[in-house]
């Protein structure tokens, strides 16, 4: 069944479960000869890796890479590359008092009513554990990305209602919160610890926005840029929405205000304001892609919840185990990823209409 | 190259630009056995027309479809289906003085970057027009639907700032705001209509609610029932954002909050609020299932803009022509189709696993 | 449901049935800047037409295509190219006698199991009318594959057991047979003749050989280039069996003589023989793509056949009507377009690959 | 880019080099609650290993398969399974002396052309090796269609020009050659043996039979179960050819001699021959799919051979090393195993099929 492959050219399918014996990705239409080490993912993994701060679950997850195919002397073949990361840290036990009753906001009901049976043991192919694959193959995209002179820069935009006012890109990876704003920063994280010590969650929004990227980019009406962005970010497993440039702010914009006005800067069109993201009709236009992610607060929380069981009685569940309280600053480099997917994958397309065209396409400089 | 396909077994590819001779939709994946008629699809593509009322473009086109393929005797065959509807009323000459230059807001310009040359009549392929053809695809995936108890309310929740504050389904065809409060509607007309006066635009929120979907529509992982619905939804040309329930709102709740009760209603695994907009681990639990889109106001406005000339040269630009003030009414059918196409295409997709599975998937109480 | 759609990047959609409205195609993939007219479509359309000659079915189709999009003063956009080709001389009365049995050889009886219900005019969606959309895309390949410098040529290798011995490229179309040996020309047409006179129908094999082809077609693993020709050519209706190169023969041959020496010819890499047929671990090698299609004889013929009526009843049919004793002839253009539709498709990807890596894929000389 | 996957709602991806640290496949659409150990793969995997006897090449590689995930107390989930074989007797250094060069009959010059780079151990993912991964995911293939009442069977229909005159279904195994002809064995055998002492290699023909499949299998137009077939069995890397049913030899039979004539077996419909391979229109009839596969003979031969250096010089080569003289006994699975990859995708399809047209498809008797 399709679900587990994105990507048209630069496709990734991953694999595993939180409890079984692994998770992983196989990744096809990585360029060759780019130079890939493991040391270039795990980079990446580190990032999202549980156990990093005192706001993120002590799951002691060391998140090994093994590349099991697809480079040679250093450098990639062209072919496919695959990723093993093995799981360390899984106690099932946690999990043993939750095989009979359904979670209230996980996949527990749904997976048994789409498949008849479930992994019981930490929500199975519907763990959170699935993006160490997604964050995997985002740093292959990224090492191509940043050959073509593409990078990203994720952040918490906001947590718990409290908004990075402004983003300081140095500041990100110096707190837990992964906030770009001094000043908001230590109120996301007050906010997060308070949740935590009442045994409950909060939610924010992940800010990702990718500089360097070529007109071209996205291709027309279904796989529009957006649409793709819009395909790989919502299938992150917290998002309940994705909105691109000025987003839901937009429908409250007159038309002569949103509209961003074009200029020649030298060579290059620009437009002044970028409420469109660095996106129209679809296609990228060489401003920043700029893209927001919301994430809803984490479902498992230690305090008393009721809910239904197996056998259909009314009971009330506690949720032990190392949980998240709010799994903004660990999506961060998740939402990267997906975005990195996408933009390598827009990226391949449209290096073959470009190669088809004679070098056409994508060539004018206004 | 990618673009006009969407859908995994219930498959739509779409043709047609707004100056050519017409529109159209290839449509894979209709069951067997469904009676389908002309009128069945007119239906809907009359929702969409232009000049349906004071605050819409009067571009008059009739938009009759034409069955060219799949049907024998009133009934589907299961085999493709296609669909035609010829353009009109198309004046390219209003065209004439935007051959050589680049609209604020349009594809224009990302077009000539990604293909080297446009079609500068109308936006080409970038389009509205193009979504007829989604339109009278989404009828047929409605008709798919209905057979199966699933049936879609798409109105207008929001427009320039003025939200709907509560749902009265039969009112929504009443107003041509497609509003669902009789009292929000006369406001959010009289905001359309001064914005149109001062020769603007204004945008707005389309929200789409489905019924009777049965558990276990959307697949694990990248094929998630939201992040199909994301793809499908963002790929219509004004919307800048997707979300899903609470969507961004839960990004300010409380897990304790966000997390909805599961119950039992008789039979039936039921929760007590639906913050999770019908979809739990990416897999529909059996609530209703909604979905908003964030539409920008429309890009052609007919005040002066500044903006940049084929050559280079900065310029000012009057939009004249016929173009909608608001697209948010006329929008409603098009975010309607989309979602059917989703769900029928997870439908499908949700009858193999079944299938497969000797009717254990699905079946479950609870 | 999948089964309408064929390629990765240059991708086509076929609808229609040969006594519905029409037949068409939609093609995403042909690069901007081609161009591209009726009168280049029509060309190809005409080979395959009914009506040719005195050994093809009398059905008298004009044939005559409409390009509904894609296309803008004569030039390819980029985008989505529609084209439609209305079906005039159809005889539904001719088929009132079949509507209660299945013919033996034909898709009746399957299309019934699979969906529960037949159109039976004329097949439906089986009807080799289909391949007419086919030939419309596949000229629309060629104008691109022209482009690069790849021509097609394609030929009656075989008719009723009768072999061309050698390959005269301007008697192919000299002769009604399409037999590119002009001594063998003239039995395979009396053997057509004999067939036909005593109500039976004979088989035989089309060639296809490309020329030009770069090396670098192809793609590793599962879309191997003979995978690729192998699924297009085997999806048309009479086809049974494909070869590549020395193709079921090299099933005979010994390691040392089938393997082909390499040389260098100048700056070019060669093969004094071509077993191969130009493909090498599924990738192009610069040689001549050399690809065979086994024709069974038609299933349609005039004298008494026994088979099952739709009731149970054992029962006689004689199938009256217009058919080809031998469809290879008009057969080779539809070969042709399906090598020209996966050679395109593969030279995008290739494109792709190239533009990734930089210039450095399929520009080496040795 | 694409390549490494195949199969539309059953999809396997592979991954993996002769020389790296393993193969393996990731399978999606495995329905759930089938009964799957890794012993069930391991007996497939079995039947491919090199060394089973004096007639493959002695490289000794055990071939153990873990399963990484997608089942849980011994059941599919119906989410992902992912199958790794680590490679175990790698001697990369028998490659040393063919870093420089480009053997003739393989890939290395095309792998070159097209990537710009290649691993050159052991033909990197170009390798045979990499057909290990596909007969892991045919065993989970075959586990479902046995659960479905359809097994294959397969064996040499033809080595070096011997055919088997019966299939005797109990001989297949007993003999190296998997030849179910006990008259022919020893023949085919001998000459394996003598081309081996030659320093040469020999080719044949793999025959597959489908017992118990439904009608219905396979959809109208481009995935015709032919030409799936034809896509899956011409990816595997020795296959120059294939043919279902009848196949070449149906190209100099006459119609009505070719016309497989019906009649009702009880309830059943069935034809008195099987000229067609068991497919009518593409789809499936309910009489035994027949399928067959050329084989080349091995393009590694120790006898010397000219070919070209990567510096243009023209050299002799003699491939040491430990091959296969003949591939077609260990082929025998794998062709099988694409086969059975096939005919799951479509029963997964048919399954759609069926349940959306509310059982109606696939059910008439007649």
């Amino acid at each position: 069944m399709p679900g587990s492959s994105f990507g048209r050219l630069f496709t990734v399918t991953t694999f595993g479960e939180s409890h079984g014996p692994g998770v992983g990705v196989v990744i096809d239409g990585v360029p060759p000869g780019l130079s890939l080490g493991a040391e270039d993912i795990q980079k990446e993994l580190d990032r999202r890796r549980p156990g990093q701060s005192a706001i993120t679950t002590p799951r002691a997850e060391k998140d090994r890479v093994e590349i099991l195919s697809g480079t040679f002397d250093g450098l990639t073949t062209g072919t496919t590359i695959a990723l093993l990361i093995r799981n360390e840290d899984k106690r099932s036990s946690d999990y043993d008092n939750l095989r009979d009753l359904y979670r209230p906001g996980h996949a527990d009901w749904t997976y048994r009513a789409k498949f008849g049976l479930r992994d019981w043991r930490g929500s199975g192919r519907a763990s959170g554990r699935e993006t160490a694959a997604r964050v995997a193959a985002g740093a292959v995209a990224r090492r191509f990305l940043s050959a073509r002179g593409i990078t990203l820069l994720g952040y918490s935009r906001e947590i718990a209602g409290v908004r990075a006012a402004r983003v300081v890109p140095e500041e990100i990876e110096r707190n837990p919160a992964r906030c770009p704003d001094p000043d908001a920063a230590p109120k996301m994280i007050e906010l997060i610890e308070k949740a935590k010590a009442e045994q409950d969650s909060v939610g924010g929004i992940v800010e990702v926005v990718a500089d360097g990227c070529p007109p071209g980019l996205g291709d027309p009406v279904f796989d529009k840029l957006e649409a793709l962005l819009g395909h790989a970010i919502l299938s992150v497993g917290a998002v309940r929405g994705v909105e691109v440039g000025a987003g839901f702010e937009a429908t409250r914009m007159r038309g002569s205000v949103y509209n961003d006005e074009p200029y020649m800067d030298g060579p290059r069109m620009r437009t002044r304001t970028n409420h469109a993201g660095g996106i129209a009709g679809g296609i990228s236009n060489g401003m920043q892609v700029v893209v927001r992610a919301a994430m809803r607060p984490p479902a498992s929380i230690a305090r008393p919840q009721k809910t239904v069981a197996v056998s259909g009685e009314s009971v009330t569940v506690e949720i032990a185990g190392r949980h998240d309280p709010c799994i903004v600053p660990r999506a961060v480099p998740v939402i990267e990823a997906m975005t990195a997917l996408v933009l390598a994958d827009c990226l391949l397309v449209q290096d073959a209409y470009h190669g088809a065209a004679g070098g056409r396409a994508g060539d004018v400089a206004h």
